[in-house]
């Protein structure tokens, strides 16, 4: 992922945006066949130097003019005639826009490819530990039970919807921008008529309908009704997007590092040579995986706010609410993306130990099953008394370290109406469990 | 909106989904008929105090424990059978986020129907401007010429784009949330089990898919396949469909308010009694519907990025994520509802001085033009050679005071190639406005 | 804090800024000391409707145009020659900016109270568990040993540092603001020149420095050099403070709930009936004080980034940064108050379980000073070969469930430099506390 | 200030705080002397790979961990003896903790010496144009006049106001953190105990004062009482500095852009070959520098807030709190440092335009000045009245375009009390500064 954001990508994805756009013009007789051939010709080889362009950047506020002004130096050196056709008619935002869809497009695409790791492998998971009992925990403690499995579902349920929110965008959400300095298409629609094209007469909507295409086509992105130079919908789309998948991916890392604490222990991270060490602690292995996603999740949401902040782009062309959004996008991306491929491997290796959930779920000895004898009191004895005839037995057994069932056979009012059997029986977390598994298997329905 | 999401909408709505999920459980045979009557009779007419509930909520971190023990009295009182029905099998999670969904439902169809208003008022003002020319403007300075027209379509892109998002959002983001303690669903088929249902013998998923369609019907909702409560994507859907809706105003505002500016003096804002009115000054007409649009754009995003922080909530309830949902989506709510309804007060009412925009495109006597120069000069002069030549033109044309024409005609350069009838018609705003007009239409198209 | 910061609160705070503006006007001779007299009698027993306020107070885009309005006619009722010197020679924003300072400054006092009183509970309870051993923990496991006396002198030099730097903000942050409508003081300097005071002939710098010094002294708040209308570093600094001491709070408050969790168990918050209860569960003692803090912790920093936003108060007055303010300070001032007053019950009931300290210390059967090995044997064996068979020691009483000493004693390369007396020795956890203690005494020496 | 925060940068760091560490230990007997020389002749030349770190530190959630196993072997090539005192008693977050403050301390002086110059050029700006006339405009609109000095001494108020805290951020906010694994400071008493050291018997207070002192020193960096490992207000007082002066450096661009705007035109960023210029548009110069100081100003807030937010460090090292502060604060580092040296340049070379300041305050023909006749005529016709008769003059000029002057002398209650000449007089912008240029001396007098 950090290789798709760099800064070496963004300029190749310049070069291919600044190739697509003058092949498309050549294709439709805007500009010589030949001068499509002499630029593409020129850059085939030709290394830009990313630190020389961010430091030149800074004089025009953007990367695009100095690089256009270097892209127009190398061809030049090697077909002059085809120097005049670089950058014909565009405009620095039509090349970076559009150079930005392409580099989200990809690392979507690399994001995608790792959720679906992360969903194979937990939907495995999910399967194994289907009707595994564990504590259900609210505000950090026993509730009631429920099953590994289903844990492991509502993992995968977000990381679903995170990817159905991932496609929608890189099905339809990334459109090339091409629409000239103020987004009239004004420039690219004189090149065209003051060119030998077929065009040269046709319809200003006809010259963009057509050159868009063909430019869209060039870098398989989607073409856009109307330019969206300062409707920023693409990236606020794909902020949110990338947020969403950022949150799933957080949820599945704080259950990973709860469950993993020494007291817990029901889950483990994979061991692998160096993994998780401490530079200190010989004996330690460092929930380091669900580390990292959870740092990276914490993050995000503060990156995706100056993104969606970026909307208000006053003008054609905001000063500074444009130039806001680049470094944002580009850590949204690397932090994303390294999540989603550490969430691979920290999926794929995850280890459950059943014995321990089970032994866990026994530390009340049985409060956590309070509520079904709550509901099972509450027509018998009034649902106030019965609540109340639970708390002083809870408290009781907290306070002697008895067993729940034990104290609440000596109930009096308890005893009217069940036998020491039947307590026992309605504490066994097994029979409370619900549609848990059910849950599951309609989350595996989703795959 | 603020009566929408008040602190009694949200009693309300409490009251209603606990009315919502009794009458599903009578209808079900799981708790008696009689008892949902009760409570419904028992609520009819019960006032609850919103501040009492406010204060006493933070004994439980939440205003259900509290909420669901006065509406126990409430029905204790008039009907003490049907009060032990009261809540029946439920937890604080499910009445709270189903009750969020109930006002967000109602929320976002305000919003939607005020986007609508906004959208029909610039429709006609687009096609009012659809060929007015106005200097198109890039980092503050005339860039190109565009229109009028081509500016309000971009308005109205962004908010044709937000209302997609919030349509989207009321057709099937709005699901009702019910899945007891630990989101296992175990207490509601406790309940059903131990009634005299037909559904007592039922599988699990059976009385999930049957009690909460049920529940869901009753309150005009989505049921969806499995619970939602540590997934919390329809609360991040809710919260970025907000944001973009935000982003799309806020960027018709902060044009406004530009637009508005005493030096420029393109658009005003609707003259009313007592409006935009200075506490101080007599001559002033503020653009205040724009400020306080502008005012709510800068705030959404970082309330939003909370609900998205919010979904790292951990185990099956978390002990503060939760909790800090409520109050930053009730802002959103309010700050979007809000601008929403005065974008429609200032889209309806705004005018737009035409003959202002033109003298304002005069200002540089034709250098706005000057890009178009560019491209013709390009193929005669070279492009290097003709963008200098039309840079010393263009400072000289600065500096003098004279007009672009006037100076251009005097380069020997430029009229090898060109006469002076020909820069002057060059340099007319009115022929190079590409296809702004046609993407106003594509724009309406969208309606 | 809720009725510190509410509507009501504010309208009283304008009220109190009107009053000592035309007293201190009066003290001058700028206005008839009968105009101030009639003022403050016309107020003493007018209520003013926050809502009714709130609702015209769109028109203007802030509170204070309706406000004065309203004022005003108060006042001419009760004494029309008076009401011509309501809000004389003042702005808006003079007047919501000191009410703002005055209402910070009421809510900073109270959260400093507060806070004490969490301080002083916290030096109770590092006192008492000065020495008490306890497991450290880093990235969720056990790494080495500590006190919980010096976990809680953690919390403490945090809330220290907040305390700190809210006292500041106290005691020369909060400045009074008047300026008139650009800053300039043209206006409140006119009235001085048109009235009988001796200022009249006096300097402006004069003017400016006996009325606001005077203004300032009736507010009991600070007088600043110049305005500062623009400059908001007094809303930065509030802003940050509380964000300070919302982090403080909030790391206290994520200790307590690890802690709290049933399988850790080593603190319990206060009971209190109805405290921490569930609406469902009866056996649930949720940590219901500390979750309420942390939720506010996760929201401020978002609200305090809205206000470092707002700095971009563009021109003498910006259209929507300065309006933006309001309501996340309002916020900000509400949970951090909030906050404060819940963490004095928190801090005053938390018990701690010695015991259950020690027993969790010893779940690793002596891994966690596994460290401490290291260090010894690092000069003996070399430090990477004392890492190695430390790590191997670990895993095999990972795997086999023996004490990490049993488990080393069999080591011969160990057992070559240390006996087994020695062994255990180094694993008790009492005499690996480092400068735990006197860290303790450190910070209880800051109070 | 990229180099200064460069991945090279931080190992640069890390590098001179082993060394710090272990000539700190050398000097007070704990190691060998010859092993801090052995380990300081090992780095003198070598040349970590910060790409291949990078990689390598996602197995341990840090980067320390893989560059402390680097640093030993490549000293254990050169001195064998002395590698085995390379992090002697040391853990990642005392490492890192140490070098991000170095980072920090570099980073801070060079922002300050910027701010010096920018200070030092506004300064000399403001004294220029102390008692130039401008339009103050609030909300966009022309309000009263002020002068371009005292906008000016409004930047320089923020960006005073930056400085000092900045300053007090470097004299005593960046403290060395040396607390060992759980900040009990164990390991260093544990290897002075078993050194030759004086120390082996000192009180563990004692060893903590020594040893981080000497630490200390060794850096340049200020000792904290205690360690500050979850404690993380120095981070919070440096992200906040850093916001403050973004704040402060982005109202100045604000201004900036928008005085450049076409229309208005009052102030010019310095020209300079390739500066503010379009990649389309010849006659273009855009307010780049102020475009990327503005740019950088969005940004800082929300990345501060992932700062504040990362205060919730729980236990006694976060699983992903700690981690989330590493790159948002280089961020900050980076982007605050970068305008703030984008700002000297804009300062020392901005342009500014007295005789378009003067006519653009004539725009509105005298209504600038309505408020000073409403002061004047609110005693004589009453306040209610006076604002009438002036709010429908105002209306009569705006509509009419005659000047407000001669409006108002065609009023028979204003004429009762006021000559056409009056009138005028009172109308000149020149005699209606109020305090301005003192403002302008008090805010000199800070430097």
């Amino acid at each position: 992922m950090r290789r798709l954001v760099s800064d070496d990508a963004w300029i190749a994805a310049m070069v291919d945006v600044e190739l697509a756009l003058v092949q498309a013009q050549a294709r439709l007789g805007i500009v010589p066949a030949s001068a499509a051939q002499g630029i593409a010709r020129a850059v085939r080889t030709y290394r830009f130097d990313a630190d020389a362009l961010a430091q030149a950047a800074r004089g025009a506020a953007n990367p695009v003019v100095v690089f256009v002004a270097e892209l127009h130096r190398v061809v030049a050196a090697v077909d002059p005639a085809a120097a005049d056709y670089v950058h014909r008619g565009s405009t620095s935002q039509d090349i970076l826009d559009t150079a930005t869809m392409l580099i989200a497009a990809r690392a979507v695409t690399a994001i995608i490819d790792d959720l679906d790791g992360v969903i194979d492998a937990l939907a495995r998971l999910a399967r194994a530990h289907r009707d595994t009992p564990i504590a259900g925990r609210t505000l950090g403690m026993h509730a009631v039970p429920t099953t590994f499995g289903a844990k492991v579902a509502v993992w995968m349920q977000g990381l679903l919807d995170a990817r159905d929110r991932l496609n929608q965008v890189a099905a339809s959400g990334l459109p090339v921008q091409l629409g000239g300095a103020a987004g009239t298409y004004a420039s690219y629609v004189e090149c065209a008529r003051i060119s030998d094209s077929d065009l040269a007469t046709a319809a200003s909507e006809e010259i963009y309908e057509r050159l868009t295409t063909e430019f869209a086509t060039e870098l398989a992105l989607t073409a856009a009704p109307v330019p969206w130079q300062t409707v920023r919908t693409p990236i606020a789309d794909l902020a949110t997007a990338l947020a969403v998948t950022s949150g799933a991916l957080g949820k599945f890392a704080v259950d990973v590092i709860t469950q993993s604490r020494t007291e817990i222990a029901e889950v483990f991270e994979p061991a692998a040579a160096g993994r998780g060490e401490s530079s200190a602690m010989p004996q330690k292995r460092n929930p380091v995986l669900a580390t990292l996603i959870r740092s990276a999740a914490v993050q995000v949401p503060a990156l995706a706010s100056i993104l969606l902040g970026a909307m208000l782009a006053e003008d054609e062309r905001p000063a500074g609410a444009w130039h806001a959004e680049w470094q944002p996008l580009r850590e949204c991306l690397l932090l994303v993306g390294g999540s989603a491929h550490t969430a691979v491997e920290l999926a794929e290796g995850l280890t459950a130990d059943g014995a321990r959930m089970k032994s866990n779920l026994a530390t009340t000895q049985g409060q956590v099953l309070a509520e079904r004898l709550a509901l099972r009191l509450a027509p018998l004895l009034g649902k106030e008394a019965a609540k109340k005839v639970l708390q002083v037995a809870a408290f009781e057994a907290q306070q002697s370290g008895r067993s729940f069932s034990e104290v609440l056979a000596e109930d009096s009012a308890v005893r009217t109406h069940l036998s020491e059997q039947e307590i026992t029986e309605l504490l066994r977390p097994e029979t409370y469990l619900g549609a848990a598994a059910a849950f599951v298997d309609r989350v595996l329905n989703r795959l």
